[in-house]
């Protein structure tokens, strides 16, 4: 990234050090498509997650009404990232568009069988379905390729955002079935400000940002040469490591699980226990009687670096609503951390977490008593 | 920027690692308010140009729609860069809009009249007015101080691209008057893949990015630490460094201008001649009698880098927008070329494109006859 920080070059500009940036840029496209089984021409590029998911479900939702008036359901899971959850909901209150939140088991997952009920029932009148790969909170992995089948039956674009899913699990594009597809490259040791939608060829999707027409007029801006390099090598790297880091993570996280449940025994593990149904460097574990927020700071002030739910609602005092879809309850549910591993993290790490947490546990429910009694 | 992107941490993360993250964004912020004439709060960060044009136009208009279902008019100048053109043209087609394309003089200037008398017909039902600060083809400066100003006094927010403007004429938020300006990083020196959208507190905006509600819930996602950190560096930089760099620019402008037309007599200088209302690195001149692709060509064959009309259009074998709405024949306006002065401009580039001139052009025109032939 650094050397291609330096090179002058608009990859829109026909000159010599256009072309040059251009041909930079679709060198990274391809490695891309080929390390996640899309085409070239089915990444289009953008400015991270948050973006693509926009872009997904807006531009699909607008598409596909355009076409049929009827078209105007958008059939989401309840635990989406708040950036397919948001956007659902603005097009509920601002586009005339109806929602259906499919419900999750208590791990956290969808069925089949419930999208294919639904679609039974509303199929006519959806524009899309969207469900995530994998939960970025409590890390259970969907059947995706299943539902994008259901939905396909259906006639129904399917879109999945799989920003937690690539580098942890296998990630096919063509092999999932699904129509639209979201990454992005911080999330896979790549630059912040780098993300891609893999969509089909044949799915209609209406611009976020329009301009000069770049990314085949679905997504216009000048391209960030640098970051799409680097998203291409954090993409190449992180699908290659993929089995051995998965099998390494999984190692230290069981490693981390046990040795919290030990410190803490009325510790609860959330979503799914089955390694094959959950992202190999998730834990996240309910402590009742905690807030969470005095559990992250009192692990912080020890080098404890963790998250309550996501990272992009964090400092909002609210239960996950993803734990609250998976049946949590609600107050019990403020008392959750969610530990992240990645390819950096060491067994000292998981250690210093076990070490940890039994004493700031029960520092924190000694503030939460003392809250209580307050209040 | 290599030194913020070796640093890991979420600036949306409660932890030590997300807080400092948290804190260069917030000092980017600052410097870039300061060195532009706006509050840090007024600073809405954005992947760059086009999404803050698309973010600015399509925000404005949906939230003064909301207010009053009157508000349906955009008033935008003829000759705006693609990335306002286009959104515009979408509210159009698909949220009901309607468009006044404000007239420009041959200069390519929007007059305080005009704008007047649009908004007497029409300003109670218009939503906003958008006036580029500078043309990005021609480099001609409007009168943007004046246009707010007419704009405030229907009540009508004013918003402008800035783009081409910061780092080549004084550039001040508050002063300006404007509600919402547009800035972009890879402009001024800095990294693609960043920019921003100054936005009075007080001006009723739609996000187009939903999500975790980053940026006064404006514009979701997680911010690019690193690139925000170069675009601060930049905007200082560029901001500091603009009245001795315009005084150099335009010296090294003229000289290359009056070669040119002293190389080649029939060449006009399109755009304002006065240098108080022109960008001072921008040259724009019409050869007749050629195919501005194939003057590109030959220029670039010969180690010279320039443009016809707009990178982001480039490709498209159609005449310039801003041409034609400044007068010129469509098809003279072909033969069109846009030579772009920076820091690194010397006074030999300068003399590389005086010698290079005469036989390219002349070869474009033997070309360009031989194609009339055979049409």
């Amino acid at each position: 990234m650094t050397a291609a920080m330096a090179v002058t070059g608009n990859a829109s500009s026909l000159h010599g050090s256009g072309r040059a940036a251009r041909r930079r840029v679709e060198e990274s496209r391809e490695t891309i498509a080929q390390a996640l089984g899309a085409r070239p021409s089915e990444v289009v590029f953008t400015a991270g997650g948050t973006e693509s998911d926009n872009l997904a479900v807006k531009g699909i939702y607008w598409a596909r009404r355009a076409a049929d008036p009827r078209h105007r359901r958008v059939v989401a899971s309840a635990v989406e990232h708040h950036a397919v959850l948001d956007p659902v909901q603005w097009l509920v209150e601002h586009e005339d568009a109806e929602v259906t939140w499919l419900p999750v088991d208590p791990l956290g997952r969808v069925h089949p069988d419930v999208l294919r009920a639904e679609l039974e029932r509303h199929g006519d009148e959806t524009a899309l379905v969207t469900v995530m790969w994998a939960n970025n909170e409590v890390g259970t992995v969907n059947p995706v390729r299943e539902l994008a089948a259901v939905a396909r039956s259906f006639g129904v674009p399917f879109h999945t955002d799989a920003v937690q899913a690539v580098g942890q699990v296998p990630v096919d594009f063509a092999a999932s079935g699904a129509d639209a597809l979201t990454i992005t490259a911080h999330k896979i040791g790549g630059p912040f400000g780098a993300g891609a939608l893999l969509l089909g060829r044949d799915v209609p999707c209406v611009p976020l940002l329009h301009g000069g027409g770049h990314e085949r007029d679905v997504r216009s801006g000048s391209p960030d040469t640098a970051a799409l390099a680097g998203f291409a090598v954090a993409t190449r790297t992180a699908v290659d490591a993929q089995p051995e880091r998965a099998a390494h993570l999984a190692e230290l996280r069981d490693a981390l699980v046990a040795g919290v449940l030990d410190a803490v025994p009325d510790a609860v593990l959330n979503g799914d226990a089955d390694p094959a149904g959950r992202l190999p460097g998730n834990a996240h574990l309910t402590f009742p009687g905690c807030e969470g927020d005095s559990l992250l700071m009192l692990l912080d002030a020890r080098g404890v670096e963790c998250s309550t739910g996501s990272a992009c609602t964090s400092g909002v005092a609210r239960p996950s609503h993803v734990l609250v879809a998976m049946g949590a309850d609600p107050r019990a549910a403020r008392g959750s951390l969610r530990f992240s591993l990645g390819h950096t993290s060491t067994r000292a790490d998981v250690d210093r977490v076990v070490a940890a947490i039994a004493p700031v546990v029960e520092r924190a429910r000694a503030a939460g008593f003392a809250s209580a009694g307050r209040g």
